[in-house]
Order: structure tokens, then sequence, then C-alpha cells
């Protein structure tokens, strides 16, 4: 399987700007948080990129794109429909070749010289079949994210063959659905942001779409797959950063920081607030 | 001296981005920076805001304003020729009225409960006369401001007549203009970001400009004007933050949340990241 194409949603209408959020990567150079997601997609190997953006939102994004924008084709979800729907606005510029997609609001720390896209490409290469990235995440987070439940692949510790997949799962439901073994207790494989998947994906989501008045979800057609044809998910060497979450920039802006060239300038920055910043009082004042 | 209006000047071809970047304020709501500075102003009493932008940049701005869309009069600086010509482009709005100026790349953090802009409206207020709050600042950062020299007001600590303004000077020069008495050894007066200006200012820096073929900047302006009338700076009780420099966003951002509400969230997050995140080595990779 290779796959040389990419679509990435940043369609989301409480979403839409995170991509132009600015960084400043490992090696101190000021990024977009587009160009680094489009660094982590052309890093894997992919030579063009589709873009679902929301109607008006494409000169910001041209200009956060920076040197990668020649990759770019911009596709508007006219209509907030939702993420299922944004996703099969690519559905002609994927053609009927497997594609990496990755969400736009995520951001990738690898803890290897290879970059998490590459990793989850690799797999499906040897596997010839749709793969899901998905972290081992912790029970409380369940609301943030789709999770799948399912078995080892023999001889593969981070691999598992995917049986049921749940977006924004219960505890109950979790519990009684999506119970890996060999995880912690409490600790369920929760949606990475990344996947790689084939035209065969869009088909199913459309399906589902044109037969439901509700909103589907990525989740509802990757639930479908997973009872007709082999479908993976596998644990990657590396972290996500949900940046559209609370404090989410920050979070991400610290790992990438603390991995990186400027770890110690950072440390000492870090120590002068922590020396500096007393802690707030009640009345919104600074505490004496 | 009643100041109702302020300048914000964001046209700047590197930096007109900056506004729009996305924090979470000390109460934890998500604010976009330009909202923070909108705050500080109005904060201080302000009722009306000219923002100087860059041509193209209104629709953006005005989804990044929120809630406060309606204080604000949009100008263009139609070519970049730079800050003092950003400044010039609100003559119109300052009529013949003292005003507020910001410059749209700094954050503020006051140590009381009065906001910075309001303890520097408070001192032009009893003073009658132009004043530019500054921070005593290491030498080493002098090429990042503009610094003045001048001697202590009688009974006052934190307020100085101000007799030289030098735009970025060279630690020579600052040895020799801008040495005040009572800072600590290499530390100089250096502006806030944050000044209250009359309208001679402006037609002092409209006549600079006109006789001049060279980019004139608000120092320039400064500087000619401490040479004629009284003209003041004061040490504010808070902290700048320089948002558009490497790394400025993350370090508001700590400054911020360590000073807010979520202090003990961010500390944890902190203390997760520091034990999971190794140093890099030297290939790009993490050390082991």
């Amino acid at each position: 399987m290779d796959v040389r194409k990419a679509v990435i949603t940043a369609a989301a209408p409480d979403q839409h700007t995170i991509p132009l959020q600015r960084l400043v990567d490992r090696q101190g150079s000021d990024k977009t948080a587009l160009q680094l997601i489009v660094e982590e997609v052309t890093g894997a190997g992919i030579e063009e990129i589709c873009l679902v953006i929301r109607p008006g939102d494409e000169a910001s994004y041209e200009q956060a794109a920076g040197e990668h924008l020649g990759l770019l084709h911009f596709v508007e979800q006219t209509e907030p429909r939702g993420y299922g729907d944004a996703l099969l606005r690519a559905k002609d510029f994927v053609g009927d070749a497997p594609f990496l997609h990755l969400v736009g609001d995520h951001l990738y720390l690898s803890e290897t010289d290879t970059c998490c896209a590459k990793q989850l490409i690799d797999v499906a290469h040897v596997h010839e079949c749709a793969v899901s990235a998905v972290q081992a995440t912790r029970e409380n987070k369940l609301p943030f994210f789709g999770a799948v439940g399912g078995t080892h692949v023999a001889r593969h510790t981070d691999l598992y063959e995917v049986k049921t997949v749940v977006e924004k799962p219960t505890p109950t439901q979790a519990e009684q659905e999506l119970i890996v073994a060999g995880l912690r207790a409490g600790y369920y494989l929760c949606f990475f942001g990344m996947h790689v998947l084939t035209p065969l994906v869009l088909e199913t989501l459309e399906h589902l779409a044109s037969e439901s008045d509700r909103r589907v979800t990525l989740s509802d057609a990757l639930s479908r797959l997973a009872q007709r044809q082999r479908y993976l998910a596998a644990e990657l060497k590396g972290t996500r950063y949900n940046i559209g979450a609370q404090y989410g920039l920050l979070i991400a802006q610290l790992a990438l920081s603390l991995s990186g060239h400027d770890r110690d300038q950072i440390l000492a920055e870090l120590v002068e607030l922590l020396a500096t910043r007393p802690a707030m009082s009640a009345n919104g004042g600074v505490a004496s």
C-alpha cells in the first residue's frame, strides 16, 4: 500500500483558527501550527495535501502555510455539518488511493527519529489495510475521543485488530465493549487523530450519511469497516497534543521546547517565572 | 487630563497576526491576544479604540475582537512605512484629545488590582502631561526597546522627568546618555509599550516625518517633546510580555496561568512534562 495523499480537516467553526496559531518548533524556528502539521505529513513521504476549510479561510491558511503552499489543495466545507461531512469533501481529491488523514488541531512529537505519520504509514504498508493510530488514554478523557476495542495482532505488542469503534464512549460503554487485554486498568485505546484510510471508508461514510438524519462521524464509518474488513489500530512511539483543548497550545509548546534545542533557556525562564509569579488571591489580585 | 481614547498599532508586516493568537486568561477563559489588549484598555476607562492594521486584516481582527467589536475603529496603514507612520494613521481619530497608546504585540500583568493602563492614566491625570510607562531593563535587552534618561520627580520613587529618549541605544550610548540615578547598575528605563500621548506628539511626529527621508519612530518624536515640554516616565506595578518575541507567547501564557485560577493544574502538567520529556540528543532524536 503506497500512501502519497493526505487529507487534513480544519473546518470546525470553533476550531478553524487553531492551525493559524504560532509556535516555536524544536529547532527554535517560528512556525504556524499548520506548518508543523504539514511537516508531519511531508516527513512521511506525502506529496499532495487536501485541506478541508471553512469558506473564507483560504487567504489566512495560504499565509500560514509558508513554503509548503505548493502542496496544498483547498476544499471548502460550505455548511458546518460536522467532522464526517468535512472528510467527505475530500472524496474527489482522494480518488481511488489510500490516504493519510490528520485532524487540524493536533500536533505530534515522536520519540524516535521517525515522525508519527511515517510510523503509521509503515504499518499500513506492511499490513495492507486501514490503520488508525491510537494512544492508551485514561478513562477520564473518554469524552474527548473516539475509542477502539480489539485484540492484539500476534507477535506485535503495539498492534491491534479492531473489533469495535465507539465515538466518545461513556465509562460503562467502554467497560462493556472496549476493554483491551494488556492495557493498564482504566485505560482505553483512544484515537490519536491520525489514520491511514481507504476509499472504502469514505464510501461507507457517504452511505451512512445518506441513510441518517444525524451527523455521522468517522467513528461510525470505522465501526462499520471493522465488521467487514481487516482494520488495525497501532500505538505509535510518540505523543499527541490536542492544541484545540484548553491550555492545549501551552502544553504542546512546552513539550516541543523541553524536547528541543532551547530546553535550557526555557527551563531558566520557567524557574524565573515560578520565583516571581505568586499565586493569585481570591479577590483576583496577587496574594501577599 | 481626561483620557477616553486609545490607539493600538498592529500593522507591522511580521507581527500583524500576533493579536490573533489565542491564549487562556487568568480566569481560565479562551481569549485572543486582541481581546486581552482591548480588556487592558477598557479596564482603564477607555471608550473608543482605534486599531491601525494592515490592509486585508479587518475581517480576522473583527472575528478576534469578540464582544468588544463595537468599541473598535479600524484604520489601515496602506503601505508598510514603519511604526511612526502607523501611529500617524490615527491622527483624525485622535483629534485634539490626549490618548492612550499601546502596541499590539505586548500583554500586561498587573501586580495590583489596578491594570497597568489604568495606573498609567492615573499618573497622566495627576501630572497633566504626556507619560510613557517604562520598566527597568537589563542592558542586554537594549536592542529591542526605546529607552529614556532623566531624573526622579521629587517625592515619587517611580516617576521620572524625561530628558533624553533614544530608540534601541547601543550600550555605549546608554552609558553616556541614559544613566538614571537609583537604578541597579546595567539597568535602563526601557519603554513598556504603553504611553499617554498628546496630539502635540502626533504633530511632532508628522513634522519630523515630513523633513526626513528615513522612517521616524515614536522615540524621535518623544525625544523632541522632552526638549520642549514636561514629559514623564512612570514605572508601573506590573510586567510587560512581548508576545512578538521568540517564545513570547509561551512565556506570557505561563505568566498568566501561574498567576491565575488554574495555577495548580498548570504546575501539575509542568511536572509531568519535565518527568517525561527528556533532553534531545544532538542528532535530533531523543537522548536515551
